[in-house]
């Protein structure tokens, strides 16, 4: 593999996802912090005019506007297909980018902890994880692919790189926490793409990852709105086991509704508010174990 | 004083806090549960379309647009201007209104727990509040009058409520202990307005009310953006006391700006996302005990 020479850092990707848009703003001051001797670093704030709004998007999930034909569809009219194919040009062109990674920046209302969102099966994205996940204990490790799909996620522009989500917290607001924990995973990041260029990574140990199965959606009345809730011992609790008879949801009238099924599953992203109009609910994973290569 | 024999239930008021708004719906839906013997109660979607859309308000805080020259000025472009015309004209007209009693239910990303939001000094509400506390240890009482300003706030059309924030949670989703919890806190007011019907209301002791001092806003750079966050030691730490010296801020760069005034101050509504445009990072109240009659 070549050498990383050009990343890009990317936040507000979501405009109400503050984490990450702060953290931008202050790399446009700082740029200092995010420069390493071998490659060059650039902070992009990604929806401006979403964060402005303090909007997740103005017209669609600018996170998931990132499909070929659609950067290659000049007919499309919300201001994220515009906005994508900017981000594209400024990048990519996805398939042939002029930026090597990508760490893309979201927070959310889930108890997602420190987490990383591979998109793909690339094993220096792996190794990557498993390093982060071995000097930060905290991270989990989460791969979102869906079989004969292309990813849609920003990232998706470079052949490397990921999302990282933290979280839990509320939309349009910062935790100072927080911030600096994401501040600081982002700068081992970077050390560990610098330690790559010079040729000093070190083989990973095998790493836990958290396979996408399914996402289901809240229990829905006739009329297709919301008939339950997450139930409490549910909430906040993503990466633990779920097991037939588990707690699952309650309804409005306080009756608890568990879960039915005969497969264990490590559910994540549980009660994440911008999901709810996705009618997703929670992400079901298999707990795996990988042997990253390095 | 007469008898109740009206009163309203008024949940999403602001379209995306859920609490309230799912409250209402489950009231329609089991309209039995909000009655009693001796007077009416409606339950209200207040702003259907930005609950719809998921955001606080559309054009402006519906919260903030009762004031009687502006319910009676047609002129004015907002979305939620017409809309607070129309809660006038149901509940209102403010100043002579057909509901004697409003209970307006909010919900916030600050740690409120179970907060009672007075908004004047009528003895009937302070009763109520000091009964509700009485009864409900978790219960605080927060009185946001302003000195010489007409209270906007949507309660404010009837002689008789206030409203009830509940927090933490974030925007736009459902927490099912805090959806319980608010649940039970409206059948204790329609209890409690239902003995008062029936006169058999007894004296409440002493409690205590945090009297709004004045709001603050969060450090600012040079453009008006945000310079620092909240601390992490004062964050979720409404109702508690601060002291010059206290840490109260933290700026992007990690350096601790504390509380620098003679007074001690006990503040509320910390970190709440919706108050970040309104250039509140919170408010300043002075704990008193009050002594309501019966």
């Amino acid at each position: 593999m070549k050498k990383i020479k050009n990343v890009a850092l990317s936040g507000g990707t979501h405009g109400n996802e503050f984490i990450g848009a702060y953290l931008i703003k202050k790399w446009k001051q700082n740029p200092e912090l995010i420069q390493r001797p071998s490659f060059f670093t650039l902070p992009l704030l990604s929806n401006p005019k979403a964060h402005r709004e303090v909007r997740r998007y103005i017209d669609r999930d600018l996170n998931r506007s990132f499909i070929k034909k659609e950067l290659n569809n000049p007919d499309l009219p919300a201001y994220e297909a515009d906005r994508a194919k900017t981000l594209n040009q400024i990048l990519g062109p996805k398939g042939d980018p002029k930026f090597d990674f990508i760490l893309d920046l979201h927070s959310t209302t889930a108890n997602m902890g420190q987490s990383i969102i591979l998109a793909d099966h690339d094993p220096f994205n792996l190794q990557l994880a498993a390093h982060l996940k071995s000097i930060r204990s905290a991270v989990n490790v989460y791969r979102w692919v869906e079989p004969d799909r292309e990813t849609s996620f920003l990232n998706s522009i470079a052949p490397f790189g990921f999302a990282i989500e933290v979280g839990p917290i509320p939309q349009g607001l910062l935790l100072a926490e927080l911030f600096v924990q994401t501040e600081q995973l982002v700068y081992d990041t970077l050390d560990f793409l610098e330690q790559y260029n010079q040729g000093k990574t070190s083989p990973s140990k095998p790493l836990t990852v958290y396979q996408h199965q399914k996402t289901i959606d809240y229990p829905r009345n006739e009329h297709g709105e919301m008939g339950a809730m997450i139930h409490p011992e549910r909430q906040g609790t993503d990466y633990q086991k779920l097991s037939k008879g588990d707690p699952l949801f309650v309804g409005f009238d306080g009756k608890t509704i568990p879960y039915a099924e005969e497969k264990d599953v490590w559910p994540v992203f549980i009660n994440a508010a911008a999901y709810y109009e996705k009618g997703i609910a929670m992400c079901f994973t298999e707990k795996t174990q990988e042997n990253p290569q390095s």
